[in-house]
This record gives C-alpha cells, sequence and structure tokens, in this order.
C-alpha cells in the first residue's frame, strides 16, 4: 500500500521532470557509502547503549522509526569531497543525527503534537517527562561525541552556536504562533534557525573529519545551510500537498498548530478573510477540518505551494554555487543530486 | 515578617550549637569577595542580554527569584584556595548558576510544580514550551561560555559529563516515582546524579580557572559531591521539618508529588502501611492533605529529619577530608564554614 502510493509519487515526479534515480546513480558511484551507512548505524545505536531503559527507549522509538539521515549523509559526503575517509566523519555524523532527535523530542512537547514519523510521538507513549529528559540526554550526549573527536577544531563550538540558533528558531515560531500576521522574513529566519542551521553544520563538520579548516568548511556551511533552508520549505509546503499516506501525518498539521508558513502567509497575503478564520479556529469558534479545507483550496489556488517549491529551488542553486568552491568528484556529485532531489522529494 | 521567621530560625540554629555567623565571619575575611560576587551577578544578568525576549524574561525571572548561588560560590572560593584570582573563576560561576538555572526551567515541566522559590513556576507563567526551550537556551550559554574559556582543561568535557549524569539523576528519580519502595541507596543515587555532580563540577572548575590540574581540582570535585549530597539531604528534610515562610512553599511538597526521599523512606521503614495511604494518594483515592499529615508525624516520631542531618553531616565530614588536600588559608576556611552551615541551616 505504501509502496504503491510511493511509486505513484515517483511516477509523477518524473513528468514533473525530476529524476529520483539520478540521486540513486549518484550516490551508488559513492566508493564504500553502503558501509559507512552501516556503522553509522551501528554508531547510532551504539551511542544509546549506555542509557536508561525509558530514555533509550524514547530516543531509539525515534531514531529507528525512519529518520531519513540526510544530516549524517551530508556530513559523510562533504567529508569525502574534502578529501577524507567518510568514515571519519561517522561521530560527526551520529552528532548530526542526535542533535537533531533531540530537538524532535523538546518539538513533540512543545506542540503538543500526537504523531511523528507516521508513529505515536514520544510524549504520547512516555510523557512530557521523560521527553524533555530525553532530549536533554540527547543533546548532551551528541555534544559528548563531538568533544571527544574535535581536537582543536571549530566542531564543537560551533555545535554549541548552531544549539543556541536551532532553540531560537523555535522560539522565534513559538512567538509567531497564532498571530497569523508573519511575514515571509520572519518565516524564514525560523527555518534559517531551527532546520538550515544544523544543516549547515553537518556539511562543514564534513570538512572538519577530514582535517580542513578555513575555506572548505566555511563554503560546505553555506551549501549546508542552502539545502537546509530548501529542505524545510519543500517539508512545510508537502503539508499542503503531499499525500498523507506517504507523509505520515494529516494534511494541515502546521495549519491546526497555528504555524505560518510560505503558503498559508501567500494564502492569508492573497485573501486576508483567512486571518479572521484562522483566528476563530485558535480561539475554539471555528471547526479544523473546516477551516483548513477552506485555507488548503485558497493555497491552491493562488500557487502556495509551486511558491515554496520555486524559492527552495533558489535556496538550491546557491547552495550548489557554494559546492563550486568544494574540489569536484564522485561526493560533490553526490551531493548536488541529493539537494536536487531533496528540493523535488513528493513527500 | 520573614526577617522575623529568620531571626527566630537563627535563634534556634544558635541553640543546636551552630553559629551561622562563623560561616559569615569566614566569608568577611575572603578579600575582594564582595566585588567578586557583584561582578558575578552583573555577569549572570549579561548572560542573557541578547536572549528572546521570553526567553530572557523567564531565566531572569528564575535567576533573580533569589538563588542562593551556593555553587558560583563554591567555584569562586575554590578558585581562590588553588591559589587563582577569585575573578577568573566567574566565567564558570556563572556556567555553574546557568546549568542549575537551566535543570530548575526542566523541573518545572517534568514536575508539574506549580512554584519554585516562593514564586510561581516558570511554566505556569509562561508554559511548557518557553520553560523546556529556556532550559535548553540556558544550558547551551553555559556550554558556550565554558568553551570561550576552558582552552585546553577538562572544564568543558567535565561539564558535558556532569550534564548527563543531571539528567540521568533526574530519569533515576522518575522512575521511582509513587513507587515508595525505594531504597535508600536509589535515593542516593538520584541525589549523587542530580546535585552532588553539579557541586563536584562547581568545584573543580574553580582549581581549572586558577590553572591548576592534577589532585586539586580531583580532591575539589570529592569536597563538592560532598557538600552537593549534604545540602541536598538537608533540602529534603526541610521538606518536613521547615518553616514554610522560609522554605518558600508548603511542607510535603515532596511526598506529594510521590518523591522519595529519607525522611519517606524511614517512615515508609518503621510503617510499610504508609505505603498503602501513598500509593492510595497517588491513585486519587486519598486526600493529599490528611495523608501528608499522617507521614509527616510519623516522619516526626522515627526522627526522619535528624537521621537525614546525621547522614548529611557524615557526607560532610567526608568533603571536608578531601579539602584537606588543598593548601590552608582564608578560601579553604570560608569553603569549610560554608560547608558546615549548609548542614545545619533551617532553610
Amino acid at each position: 500500500m505504501k509502496e504503491q502510493a510511493i511509486l505513484s509519487q515517483l511516477d509523477a515526479s518524473a513528468r514533473r521532470g525530476v529524476r529520483p534515480e539520478r540521486a540513486q546513480a549518484a550516490l551508488a558511484d559513492v566508493p564504500s557509502l553502503p558501509e559507512t551507512l552501516a556503522a553509522l548505524e551501528a554508531e547510532l545505536t551504539r551511542a544509546t547503549d549506555d542509557a536508561e531503559a525509558k530514555l533509550q527507549a524514547a530516543a531509539r522509538h525515534l531514531v529507528s522509526a525512519g529518520g531519513k539521515r540526510i544530516r549524517p549523509m551530508v556530513t559523510l559526503l562533504s567529508c569525502g569531497a574534502c578529501g577524507g575517509e567518510m568514515r571519519a566523519a561517522v561521530p560527526y555524523a551520529v552528532a548530526a543525527e542526535l542533535t537533531h532527535s533531540a530537538t524532535l523530542l523538546h518539538d513533540d512537547v512543545i506542540d503538543d503534537g500526537p504523531v511523528r514519523r507516521g508513529q505515536p510521538a514520544s510524549r504520547v507513549i512516555w510523557g512530557n517527562a521523560v521527553s524533555v529528559l530525553s532530549g536533554d540526554w540527547l543533546l548532551t550526549r551528541a555534544l559528548e561525541v563531538v568533544s571527544a573527536e574535535a581536537g582543536r577544531s571549530a566542531a564543537l563550538p560551533s555545535l554549541l552556536a548552531t544549539m543556541r540558533r536551532l532553540v531560537e528558531g523555535e522560539v522565534l515560531q513559538l512567538s509567531l504562533r497564532g498571530s497569523f500576521a508573519a511575514s515571509e522574513k520572519d518565516y524564514l529566519d525560523v527555518v534559517i534557525g531551527k532546520t538550515a542551521s544544523l544543516f549547515g553544520w553537518a556539511a562543514s563538520a564534513g570538512a572538519w573529519a577530514a582535517g580542513r579548516n578555513g575555506p572548505l568548511p566555511s563554503a560546505l556551511a553555506r551549501f549546508g545551510e542552502g539545502i537546509g533552508i530548501a529542505f524545510q520549505l519543500v517539508d512545510d509546503a508537502l503539508d499542503y500537498a503531499a499525500d498523507p499516506a506517504l507523509l505520515g501525518k494529516r494534511l494541515g498539521t502546521d495549519l491546526l498548530e497555528g504555524k505560518a508558513t510560505l503558503p498559508l502567509i501567500r494564502a492569508c497575503e492573497a485573501e486576508p478573510r483567512l486571518r479572521d478564520r484562522l483566528a476563530a479556529l485558535v480561539e475554539g469558534r471555528e471547526q479544523g477540518e473546516s477551516v483548513a479545507a477552506d485555507v488548503i483550496a485558497v493555497v491552491k489556488r493562488v500557487g502556495g505551494v509551486e511558491d515554496a517549491r520555486a524559492l527552495a529551488r533558489e535556496h538550491t542553486r546557491t547552495a550548489l554555487a557554494a559546492l563550486e568552491e568544494i574540489p569536484d568528484g564522485v561526493h560533490r556529485r553526490a551531493l548536488r543530486e541529493a539537494a536536487d532531489q531533496l528540493t523535488e522529494r513528493a513527500f
């Protein structure tokens, strides 16, 4: 059932001129990638080996519920592109994924969301207390992994700054929540903080793992930030357009949580009356389903999803320009194809 | 009113042979302590200067609601005792207090507690989301402060390990909550994790700030852990014995939250029937006030509070033995008197 839905989406992508098989082929050209990914999975599990039983269960529930491993993949390929052995970047790749998982655990508490990655959210199963503490534990473990590796590189202070930016992005999102008067700039500030900053770190960490300093980590940081913005723009757009079976949650979830993303901002600009309906929803005077259907119809009509994809493509182009500063080769080609695929994905 | 209550408690302490004025006098002998404490307060405020408005408000509400500044004081005096300028330890002292504040913010979410330091808990004023994010922000900032200072000392990896131990202590406490079958060893494991580990770091950070490595930070870690255990034992005992006006919250709060501390463990050992009443309380079949009155009466009868103080004194003695490895002088004397005072305090 789910496979069928994926296949039909792939067909649809192909009709739009997107060829995910190119990304697959580019990845297949990278030597020793499968072994390195297997090592990554083993290390991700090992990172929580000594966690208390409930923390471990909460962390592993999330980590094994099928994260796409995009951030660690960026770290590994960036390391290879800088001439390093990808195996050397596994600890940083682990740190990127643990940091991401920690933010998801805390997000579940913040959003009161019932579902995560198509599974019940951790806080539903274990409660707020375990979700908060598991998140704290994973943040600390991520930093410990980097601290053990980093020597005198910028990796550790940079990860600390990144964690602060992640939090600041979440706070900004929270402060905008429910106002429905957020501007596109507000929204992009949220995206840069809560998503792009960690993509940027993940990419430059690959350069540090390869023993590089100076222009390479800095170019990769710009590459990572660019694809991070694109990734989040598409992710948020899919909340208005994807096949729910693929997305793992219902459409319009962001809207019901009061999150103003680009499609919603465009819809409200086109039809300001939507803001009143959304305000009524927040105040409990309107039903979610009815408002969501109305908003989704306006989003479709004004092309909000296509706008988001177009903006994502712009940021991908900026990212790919930064990537030109990295030596060419199989790793760089894989990063480029993966970046394109992230922007065009249907789920 | 509050001052009167404090004076009457001080009288009572004096009758028990405790002389808080000795601690005051020892602190007054430490050169440049008032200026250093003023610098600490300024840096504590400055640490959240660039935080988003709500985060800043939540953090400052807590920090200025009158923390006792015990951990930073331990850091400053430890630095002086190791021959350093206390001013050099201010960043580490700030990190200790920020870390402590971060754990309080997350604790408020975990405990669902309404009151903290006699004021409404942050989560009551700003909600769970801001409390989680402010805690994350403060943890990150504490690490950044240490990262900027630490050079190649053990301060940063040690603070990371400490943060993990803090979380592990909280998790253990959570897993024991409501069972009322916790042993004294379980309880001490909680105390060592959630409190003593940070006291240990705060003390050894003073040695690192003074440029010392080797036996001095290690002796101070043992000193800090010992007084941390004593501090928490007394803190928990006061929940059954203090003057509520001084404590800033009602008696029996821990018990109502299902936390098994030493007085409760002793009371349950003496009268196992209490476990049934407590279980009934957790299940909502009994009223809190009535169960609390019963438990407090048994705690008094079996001397649970005095037992906790006696055990605290043992740990203080161990701490003071470790302190003998530090050069004698005004700073060491102040640490010794402060340790005694922590154990004997009435609030």
